[in-house]
């Protein structure tokens, strides 16, 4: 592998355990569609990962564990509220709006990504709660780690749920990058989660080291009812799902997620550290998952290109660098090295 | 593996080859969302191997096949006319109104699944056409190998898609069996779609050793470019898709897909053949592909689920048996004494 | 007026009163959306007419009726059972299954377009509740007067709400010709819907002199609240809703609406008699309200129409005639002697 | 009538034309769903107006008008850019992305209402054109007048259309005050529509004197056969669709629609000049239409109602005060006269 790259997690390898976890899944027959026993076994290993009783769906992707989580918990006339660079906001086509039927986001904004609980508060005081020409707030929308790379502090979730609570709306967590922010909390998946106010989280698996199996964890019995039929009804329940469970079984066996997302992070932090204090780099956002945004100028980024750096421009002079759990040092390297020469030649 | 199991196809084991595949392609990173190599190279395979240029999507399930691809071709007011038995009538919840915000499915009946060409036609000719209050005809869906278990013949397609062209409409073949199909037909992939006028095809892999993706086949252009948003917005498009195009193309290089195909087509007609001129057995359909369905008294399947054969009652007396690739020797025995013995003591 | 009209009853005049009652509301302003004083009267009158309290939403059409009806009692992966000839299945494009985002409608036949009880039941055992591939029973429809022009006794009501109860359905009643079916009857409104089991009502008005309204009639609080928003999104709330609500009052003020219906029926009634016994004519159901529907030799359809005579043909052996509430005794003997006369020489 | 009703112009009473225009269309029998004579003839009435071949399609609500007119242009993962205080952003429940199936607004802001023709270049310039992951932009939406009572200039059209144009946008113009907006552009309906860029036209009849229908006039062909499924599926096309297009017709005829618009018109420039220049009162847009928007105090406004003046708060310190074309002197004075009182004690 020659190129250097940072254009995102999913570029990334699949953990060798994931791959096995699907192979040893592989023995005799199994019923289709979830009636498995992986899956079966699935809802007991979560619930005690959660520390309660949870229900647990494996899906294809990402925007699909996000669009059908939020559609299970929002009427057809509602809005969903969520930083104005939330995921489902830039990057999921309209993927909410169809499985909700119409399903409206609203912007919150807050610093690095995150809803300010103030905001939040005064958004909802005006959004027309009964009126019928109005949108109806039915639930919000947290990414963890945000759309910047920073992470919520408990007390931060805590803040926007107990607001979401006082209006009567529901707690939607889009963990794409969950690990990376558990990762950095230090705390438990149920602190993070349930226990904080969350009620349905997508719970991400690929960008961590997984192949292709996300889920959707729901912490609500009624919901999850609801959500099994619109799931099979998106053709989002696999008939071999044992491969599926396997998959998120494995990833959370024996601490794995959190191995890889440690990994992830600290290359990110040491990507930043090296570039803390450089003269024309600044950080967009505190580094505390496994994402670095920069601010560059067009010409920087130019450079970087031609050093063989692959990344992603999230805007004219925004540059986004992702790490992986298998990025190398070399890699970080090379990338540290290329923004420092580009940048110290192009501060203006 | 104590039971004997034909509940159906998908309860069964992949082949080997696909989950070392999937293993193969975990090498380096690769661009996310389709943009990598595997996925470029998969469609040369395809369209190499239907002899015409394609487009080929994976994704995650069969039912996300269908409805997609029902959805790329039918306006928001249109009918896809289908058998009344077919798959996206009867088991895919409602898939195809729901990602046709309303498409309706109309029947056509016919022997063994299939759809009766003069029923076809009389049906359109009755239709109301250019009636803004009527459903407007759009598609005809095709499912190959019957959802009885039989397989059109290379003529009868050609009639379907004859009328279907006469009025106007597209058509979409299932293929959750096309290996199943095709084996038996004994023609090209080609000749058993766009050559007999298919304009999109459900390419099913799961059902025949696959692991956890199918695919969507677009022989028109412009389909497949409304395709790629649609499949987007619905979640279907993995991040890591490499390891999704790496089964596809395993499933189709040096004749696996038809080697498997064949096996749990020979396992089937044995056992048709084992039961032909049993007193008390009726063949429901010509088996032709991997089910077998035989009408069944109540007490007759009872006591093949009391000797621990598995299956499916697909009505009161209408019992489904479906075999996979890797069904065994002993499991063919098992069932056909189990019903010779059974259908003997119980013939009235 | 020089053309024989029994093409429908939408094609009839208003009666003179509903006009004026447009008229009389067009005094100073009025709050806007249905906050209206007449708004508020209506919500009154209705629950006095029906002896419940009722909401009820006036609506520009029966299409959107029903299926705004339907989508407030039925969850996205829902069946509705209706008649294989109800109006929502054969009229109304793919409007339940848009507003319902895929609702299915499932076929129950039964003598002259209603359902029989006995095939609920075996629909609805048969129909997977629970298993999540297959679309769950949420409601039935009931058209009354039905789409062959008979009326539901009202013990053949509770027959088929009772087989709802027991499975958890609601009761949906298309009364687009609810006053047609009352005055057959001779029982009260009340008695005719809630009190034999039916939770919503499409009220029609339309064809039955009306100018531009229909309405809805909600008999559960809970119901009600979804649907003002259902409705609001569907653009089916006027800004001057008073002049809706004016109509739907003035419709049942001092008996108006029965006043109308008897003469429908009665010009029905006369029609039927006199082609009773003719060599050559049959009914295809007893005529209860103000349609006949006749079996018809395409050569009598055409001598009809050569005569001047406006109808409907509904198939290639059938002729459907509409009465209106102001249909001529020059219109109904020139119908009959026209049938008379065209049957009798092509009977074969 | 004793109350000073600045609340909207959709309170207001209907002109007396238009009501007697239903009434002059009650004779006789005529064709249902818009087979009518009366119907017919409004196409060519409105081609005439238009100065080219239209489609017409008399809705029930401009919020019927608007979301299908913006369904039938954009394709299932769209975006329709419009300026955030749009009206089918604020004020119309979710109808736009229901329509649409998931259709996104952007937001292009401007001054007074206005889309900024460079600000909406920039947007779809960013837009991601071709990512799947991102909603394609497919439209633009103008109200005209704008929702704080501006009206765009014919070049200030032009110069948006001529930006969508490039992008391979349609354009969409609100016209709910399009009315308002001629009069005080003093040019032809040509002009102001499709000769400046215009495709498809929600045109506004109830707020300015109108029963209770709207219009959507389509100036492409093949737009508008599709609009005609969408709406009858939407239940939007009535039976008696007679009455519907007498009103469009009426409304047109010997410049009704202009008088009436310029009398609200007039009414509101008086009311500005009035303010004009009084301490403490900042208007908030150039009152160029029938709308006033106010900057006051909270205080100010509660003042205003204990006078009772009937407004409505557009924002803790934004008054709406929107003018009737039968708006009287007595209000209009009784309304300056609050102002100035309240304001001139209000000043701070």
């Amino acid at each position: 592998m020659s190129i250097i790259d940072f254009r995102s997690d999913n570029t990334g390898a699949a953990a060798p355990q994931m791959i096995e976890a699907i192979a040893a899944a592989n023995i005799g027959t199994a019923a289709g569609y979830g009636a498995d026993e992986w899956t079966t076994a699935l809802q007991q290993r979560f619930s005690d990962f959660f520390e309660t009783k949870v229900r647990v769906f494996p899906v294809a992707t990402g925007t699909a564990a996000n669009a059908l989580a939020l559609a299970s918990i929002c009427p057809p006339f509602s809005a969903v509220y969520c930083s104005g660079i939330a995921h489902i906001e830039t990057s999921e086509g309209n993927a909410t709006g169809f499985f909700g039927a119409g399903t409206k986001l609203v912007h919150v904004d807050g610093p690095h990504g995150k809803m300010d609980p103030a905001k939040l508060s005064d958004a909802l005081a005006g959004a027309g709660v009964g009126l019928t020409h109005k949108s109806q707030p039915a639930a919000i929308n947290l990414t963890q780690a945000t759309d910047l790379g920073a992470v919520y502090s408990l007390d931060e979730i805590h803040a926007l749920t107990n607001v979401a609570r006082v209006h009567g709306l529901k707690v939607h967590m889009d963990g794409a990058r969950f690990a990376n922010a558990a990762a950095r909390l230090g705390c438990t998946p149920a602190e993070a989660t349930w226990k904080a106010g969350v009620d349905i989280l997508s719970f991400g698996v690929t960008k961590n080291g997984g192949v292709m199996a996300d889920g959707i964890v729901v912490f609500s019995p009624d919901v999850a009812q609801q959500l099994a039929f619109h799931l099979r009804r998106a053709g989002q329940v696999w008939s071999k799902m044992r491969f599926g469970s396997a998959q998120l079984m494995r990833y959370i066996e024996g601490g794995l997620w959190l191995d890889l997302a440690r990994r992830s992070n600290a290359a990110a932090a040491r990507i930043a550290s090296a570039l803390s204090g450089e003269p024309g780099v600044r950080l967009l956002a505190p580094v505390e998952a496994n994402e670095i945004f920069v601010e560059m100028v067009p010409a920087a980024m130019d450079a970087l290109e031609r050093e063989g750096i692959r990344f992603f421009r999230r805007g004219p002079r925004m540059a986004r660098f992702v790490c992986r759990w298998d990025t190398t040092d070399a890699e970080i390297r090379a990338l540290t090295d290329a923004i420092v020469r580009s940048s110290a030649a192009l501060v203006r």
